[in-house]
C-alpha cells in the first residue's frame, strides 16, 4: 500500500480541485437546488477513478449514486455511506468568503458542505483510485452509496435499500464523518442518536389584534410558552410520560466515554459560553452531551419582529423542535407519547407537524469492525483514536446497522473547528490528506482480516 | 344653540370638503412626510373659523398647532386634544380607493386618518365656527391642541406642555376619539391604560450550533421560555412581585363596566376565536379586557424560521413584550420591579431594553366633566352614551389628567367599523354630523355649569 499512500501525496492538489468543483454546486436538498448538477459531477469523478457507477432513481426522491468495484478475488466487502446534499448557507453575511465559491486560506478549505459531507466523498473515492492506479486492483470489494436527502431526513434511503437490497450487502460499513480532536486524535463513532423533528403551530384570532385587547384575545405565543414548559424542565429532563422507558445505555458506553478528554473551560471558550446547558460540569456535562436524549428549539417565530415597536396580539405562532433519541427510543414511540401528553394536559389547540425522524443505532465496541478501524487509524495518524460510544448527531445509519445488520463505524476529514451547519464551514487540507490515507489503510486492514 | 345646530346641517358639505382637503395630505409621522403641508392647511382652517392660531415649534419635534378663542366674558375653558399625524397606509393593495384621495361611498368617507384623527379635528373646529357665526361669540373659552407625533409615541407633547404651560390650562379636556357601538350608542371613555414596551434578548453561544450539542450548549429560546413563564400565569395574572401594589380599580369602575353590552359569541365571531384569553366568559371576560393589566407578547424570533427543517441550537433569541398598566401603576415602577424579579430568580442573562411607556390616567366617574358629556351626548344622539371607565388602549392623555390636572373625557366621529390603523379606514357622514353637533352641545352645557 506504500505506493497508494505516495499517490495520495502526489495527487493531493488534483483531489482538492475535484473537491472544489463539487462544493461549487449548491446542492441544498431543503431548497431542492443543484441536485442533478451535483449528481452528474460526482458520477464523472467516480468514473474517472475507475468505478462502475449507477445513478438510481425513485419517484419523488433525489437520485442515489451507487459506485462499486469488485476485484477478481476478494473475501470482504466494504460499503461507504455519504451524502452529497448540504444545509442552507444562511446567514450569508457571516461568511468570510461566499459559501459556494470554495476558498483556501490558512491551510483550510472553506465552503458549505466541505466538511459535511463532500470532503469525505472525495477522500474515499480518491483513496480507492490511489490503490487502483498503483496496484491495478483492490484487495477487497468496495461499494459507495451517496444519497441526496441526508439533510432533510434521509427518507428515501430505506426505500432504495428495499428496492436494491443486494447492492447494499457488505461485511463492514463506514459512515459519513469523523473529526480530529483538538489534541490531534482522530475520532471514531460507533453510532448515532435518533432524531424526531416537529413543528408546533398555534393560531388564535383570525388576524393580528391591537394589544389593548390582550386581556380578551388569546396570545398564541403565550400558549407556546405554556406548551414548551410542559415538555422539559430547566435541567433538560424531558417531561413527556414514557419518554425514557425503552432507553438502552450500557456500562460500556459510559466506560468508553470516560476515555474522551473533556476540558470544561476550553469547551466553554470554543462556543463562547459562560456555563453549559443545565449548568452541568465535567463528566456530567459530557454525559449530558453524549448519553442523554435532548429536546431542542431550532427556531421560533411570531408577530412583529422588525425594528422598534408594534403593539399587537399576534394571530399565530410557530416553533420548530427536535428531539435527539438514544438506542431503544424511536420517533414513532415519541410521537405516540407526545399525542398522549397533548391530550392529558389539554393542549389540543397545538397543531403538531411531524417532519421526519431517525432511529438511533450503535455498533457494539466488541465488533471486528471496531478492531479494523482502530488498527488502520493508529497506522495513519500514529496515535490511538478516540472511540465514542455514540455521536452527538443523528443519521440514517440505523438503516445499515438495524436494517441491513452491517457493523458500521465512522471516520472522516473534519476537525473540531469545522463549523458544520454554520457559516465558514471548513476542513484542514492536512486532515483531508490523512483521511484519504486512512481509507487506504482501512481497505488494507480489511483484506488481512 | 338651535341656530348653531342648523348651521351645522346647512354647511355640512363645506365641512366635508375641508376634511377631504386635510385627508389628502399624507402626514405620516413615522415616515416624516407631509407634516408641514398639513400644519399650514389646518392653520388656515382654524383661522377661517375665527380662531387665533399659533404654530409652536421645538427642536427635533413636529410642530404643535395651538388655536384659541377667548370671549369677552366666560367662566369656563375647554381644551380639545387631537393629532394631525396618521399611520402609514400600507398594505396599499387592500384599499378600495387610494388612502390619500378621500372618497365618498355608501354614506361614508374613506381615507387614511379620516377616523384617526382628522375627522374629529374638523368636527371640533367647525362646531366652534358654527356657534361663532350664528351667535357672534362663544359662551366659554376654547383651546385646540393638535400635535403631530401621536402615532410615534407622543414624546414631544410633555415638552410643549412644560414650555407653554399656561396655554394648556383649562377646566375640562376632550380627548381625541370616540366611536358608536353597533347598537347605536355613542361611547365616552374616561381614561386610558398605561403602556410599557420592552425587548428581552438572550445570547448564549457565539454562533448557531448543531443541535446534536443541545445537551451541552444552552438554548436561548428555552431560556426565554423559562423567563416568560416566570412573568405570567395561564390566567394572565402577572407574577412580578409588587406589580399590583399601587393599582387603583374602584367599585365605580366595575359598576360602569356592567353597563357595557357584551355578547360572548358575537365577540368571539368578530375575532375568529373559540375561547377568550384565560378562558374567561361573560362579565369576567369584559373585566379581563378593561379592568386588568396585561403582559402581552408582540413578537418573538430566534433560530431557523424558514420552510422545512434545520437542526440548530440558535445563538440568540429576542422577544417583544408590552405591559398595559392601570391607574396607579407607572412604567418606571414596573421597570424597577422587573429588575428585582430578574435578580431574585437569577435571570441576569436576560438583557432588558425598555423602549417607551405611558402612564395610565382616568377621570373619576363623579367628575363634573362626565356630567357635561353625558348630558350633551344624550341631547345630541337622543340616547344614553356608553361610558367606559377606561379605554383598552393607551395614549398621552396622562399629560392632561395627571400632569395638568384637567378632567378629560373623549368623544368622536368614529364607529365600530372605522378600521382605524387598517386599510379602508372610514367614518360615516351621519356620525360626522352628530359629532359636530355634540361639540356644540358640550360647549353649551359647559356654559351652564
Amino acid at each position: 500500500m506504500q505506493k497508494a499512500l505516495e499517490y495520495v501525496d502526489e495527487n493531493l492538489d488534483t483531489f482538492i480541485e475535484d473537491l472544489k468543483s463539487i462544493c461549487s454546486i449548491p446542492s441544498i436538498s431543503v431548497q431542492d437546488e443543484g441536485i442533478n448538477e451535483c449528481v452528474i459531477r460526482i458520477k464523472e469523478i467516480l468514473e474517472e477513478s475507475g468505478l462502475n457507477v449507477k445513478v438510481l432513481e425513485l419517484e419523488g426522491a433525489n437520485p442515489l449514486i451507487y459506485g462499486e468495484y469488485k476485484p477478481e478475488n476478494y473475501s470482504k466487502t466494504i460499503i461507504f455511506y455519504n451524502h452529497y446534499d448540504v444545509q442552507p448557507a444562511d446567514p450569508l453575511e457571516l461568511w468570510t468568503s461566499p459559501p459556494f465559491e470554495p476558498s483556501i486560506r490558512d491551510g483550510k478549505i472553506f465552503a458549505r458542505g466541505v466538511a459535511d459531507n463532500k470532503g469525505n466523498i472525495i477522500a474515499r473515492v480518491k483513496a480507492v483510485e490511489s490503490i487502483l492506479k498503483t496496484a491495478g486492483d483492490l484487495p477487497a470489494a468496495v461499494k459507495f452509496v451517496f444519497e441526496g436527502e441526508e439533510e432533510v431526513g434521509g427518507v428515501s434511503l430505506p426505500k432504495y435499500i428495499d428496492k436494491y437490497k443486494e447492492l447494499f450487502e457488505a461485511d463492514i460499513g463506514v459512515w459519513e464523518s469523523g473529526d480530529r480532536h483538538e489534541n490531534g486524535r482522530p475520532s471514531v463513532k460507533l453510532g448515532y442518536k435518533g432524531l424526531a423533528f416537529f413543528e408546533f403551530f398555534v393560531k388564535k384570532a383570525d388576524r393580528d389584534v391591537h394589544s389593548g385587547r390582550a386581556g380578551l384575545v388569546p396570545n398564541p405565543v403565550w400558549r407556546l410558552v405554556e406548551f414548551l414548559s410542559s415538555l422539559r424542565d430547566e435541567k433538560g429532563k424531558i417531561l413527556i410520560e414514557g419518554f425514557y422507558d425503552d432507553i438502552k445505555i450500557t456500562k460500556e458506553d459510559e466506560e468508553l466515554l470516560k476515555q474522551i478528554p473533556f476540558d470544561d473551560e476550553e469547551t466553554k471558550e470554543e462556543y463562547g459560553l459562560t456555563e453549559f446547558a443545565g449548568k452541568f460540569e465535567g463528566f456530567e456535562a459530557l454525559k449530558s452531551l453524549y448519553l442523554k436524549p435532548t429536546c431542542n428549539i431550532d427556531g421560533i417565530k411570531s408577530g412583529y419582529i422588525g425594528e422598534g415597536t408594534k403593539t399587537i396580539v399576534p394571530s399565530e405562532a410557530l416553533v420548530k423542535v427536535d428531539f435527539r433519541l438514544f438506542p431503544g427510543q424511536t420517533p414513532e414511540k415519541l410521537l405516540e407519547n407526545l399525542h398522549k401528553h397533548i391530550e392529558k394536559y389539554g393542549f389540543s389547540d397545538i397543531e403538531v407537524k411531524y417532519h421526519y425522524g431517525y432511529e438511533s443505532a450503535k455498533t457494539p465496541p466488541s465488533s471486528f469492525a471496531v478492531d479494523i478501524i482502530r488498527d488502520a487509524t493508529r497506522k495513519t495518524y500514529g496515535i490511538e483514536p478516540l472511540i465514542y460510544p455514540i455521536s452527538v448527531g443523528s443519521s440514517p445509519i440505523y438503516n445499515f446497522i438495524n436494517k441491513l445488520g452491517i457493523p458500521t463505524v465512522s471516520t472522516g476529514a473534519e476537525y473540531w473547528g469545522s463549523l458544520v451547519h454554520s457559516p465558514n464551514e471548513n476542513i484542514r487540507i492536512e486532515d483531508f490528506r490523512l483521511a484519504l490515507k486512512n481509507i487506504v489503510n482501512i481497505i488494507d486492514e480489511l483484506s488481512k482480516h
